[in-house]
């Protein structure tokens, strides 16, 4: 079995677009330099919505054009409609994430549109992509349950990734936006997946709101999932989704993909010192274990 | 495969022998008569150590006399040495977990005994108990890592399981102490284990220090485990462990179950209100996560 694990760091898009704080272009920037010199490989950097409704995000584009890319690293930015993927790429992005909700209440509160009018919208989206050889990563959002529908039909989370496939992506995102998914689910869910989806890459985007986010990393491992969204510091929540807390935190990840054998070419170390300084620009704690236990000398980590 | 799961409620012992607040007879009192009536079915109500080393026990003899015992259900004391399994016996307990550090380092700062000492003081203890028609539930501390000596060896923890199937303890309970243990550890462990206990019930005490907590229960009830000790608001920590935290939440490790079609018996939304009831004490956020979230009606849970 595959012991590469690959992190798609996501701290500085669905890590902040929470946050009171606001961040600085200079700040967004140095951690995104930070984390890549850190070890990370894949790295989304920005959202192309609203302003007004996500304020984090009206830098995209700024973000996108001053960050100094490095080769063999992926940045990757997030985008919901037709105008969002033409922003990503006038930005100058070469990988964007198409995403669409698995629950059609939660499409209409975060996209603004029923999911039958976000399938179509998507259909152009990925079109788009692969008109200007961008590669295109294809999210299937609330995969795993909705905070205001409640269980999401396996049967209809699978008519949705032969929907996905379908288009031509070339990367697939489920992700439990709601934290709601228990291992079970992930294992029985994903298996069914990677049958559908051969050789594309599938990526779980995983929170920690009800506690079962490492148990979910687990189980998605014993699937065959080999890539993961994490935001260091455990930062996160979605805007339009009441209670939505925390990703999987990247430093609590990667701890337990190492004791486990897995390699992610990540320093831990570095990566807790970043939600160190960023637990200083917040003024409270974050909801990673990892990065504070990193910094006491006086007991063993193994 | 057996779906039922077995719950012993631990947060009025390891849950708040940690805290700064020193809870009254009448509280701890309120709170296991609440624990039970949510359903829970094995408590440990107290410890019988030294009251200068850990004071929040000091009313342990108290709290055991004057609990209202009610048929079917276990209550249970912890014991370190001789002395605890007397006074333990005295107060009228019939269920009295015997434990011991799988760590000598650990063994010499929460027992005051070396490996070797503690060994042959367990062999006292559990003798002691068997005279007395004691049910003994043994337990091995630090069994999968130790804050001061780092990695414990497999072998080393399956020669002490070995030790103490040799006693005649009637229940087993391995302790993640530190919240270092890994799934996958977890699951190769617990199936060693499993071969050399036989019919003798296996229990799992862990502790979400490194987040762990929730994928190694899932991985446990792959080997087999359906007995665990959890902790209401997910309360806890060693006193004489650096950077020990949390034990897994009652309402959380229920809550997991329950989606996955194990059942327990127990009423999540009572422990949920007592949880609610605790932070009111002590004025601060719970580790736990789901006892805030089932507080929201605006929000589906599944």
């Amino acid at each position: 079995m595959n012991n590469q694990v690959t992190i798609e760091e996501q701290g500085l898009r669905d890590g902040i677009q929470n946050l009171d704080v606001i961040l600085s272009v200079e700040q967004k920037l140095h951690f995104i330099d930070s984390l890549v010199d850190a070890g990370i490989k894949r790295i989304q950097i920005a959202s192309f919505v609203h302003p007004k409704l996500v304020p984090q995000m009206a830098d995209a584009e700024a973000v996108c054009k001053r960050v100094s890319k490095k080769d063999g690293i992926i940045y990757s930015g997030l985008v919901l409609n037709l105008k969002g993927v033409e922003r990503a790429i006038t930005a100058g992005l070469d990988h964007i994430s198409c995403s669409i909700s698995a629950s059609d209440t939660h499409s209409q509160k975060n996209a603004r549109k029923k999911l039958a009018e976000a399938k179509a919208a998507f259909l152009e989206m990925v079109k788009t992509c692969q008109e200007n050889n961008i590669r295109a990563r294809g999210g299937i959002q609330c995969a795993f349950g909705c905070r205001y529908e409640g269980v999401i039909a396996k049967e209809h989370v699978l008519d949705m990734v032969k929907f996905h496939l379908d288009t031509g992506i070339e990367e697939l995102a489920l992700a439990d936006s709601t934290g709601m998914a228990n291992p079970m689910q992930i294992e029985e869910l994903m298996n069914s997946v990677k049958e559908l989806a051969g050789d594309i890459p599938l990526i779980l985007h995983l929170h920690n709101t009800e506690s079962k986010g490492y148990a979910n990393v687990y189980a998605a491992l014993r699937s065959g999932v080999r890539i993961f969204d994490t935001a260091f510091g455990g930062l996160g929540g979605c805007p339009f989704i009441t209670s939505a807390t925390g990703n999987i935190a990247t430093e609590d990840t990667i701890h337990m993909l190492h004791q486990m054998g897995y390699e992610t070419g990540i320093d831990i170390n570095k990566v807790a010192k970043l939600s160190l300084e960023m637990q200083g620009l917040l003024g409270h704690e974050l909801q990673s274990k990892m990065y504070s236990l990193l910094q006491k000398d006086d007991i063993a980590i193994i």
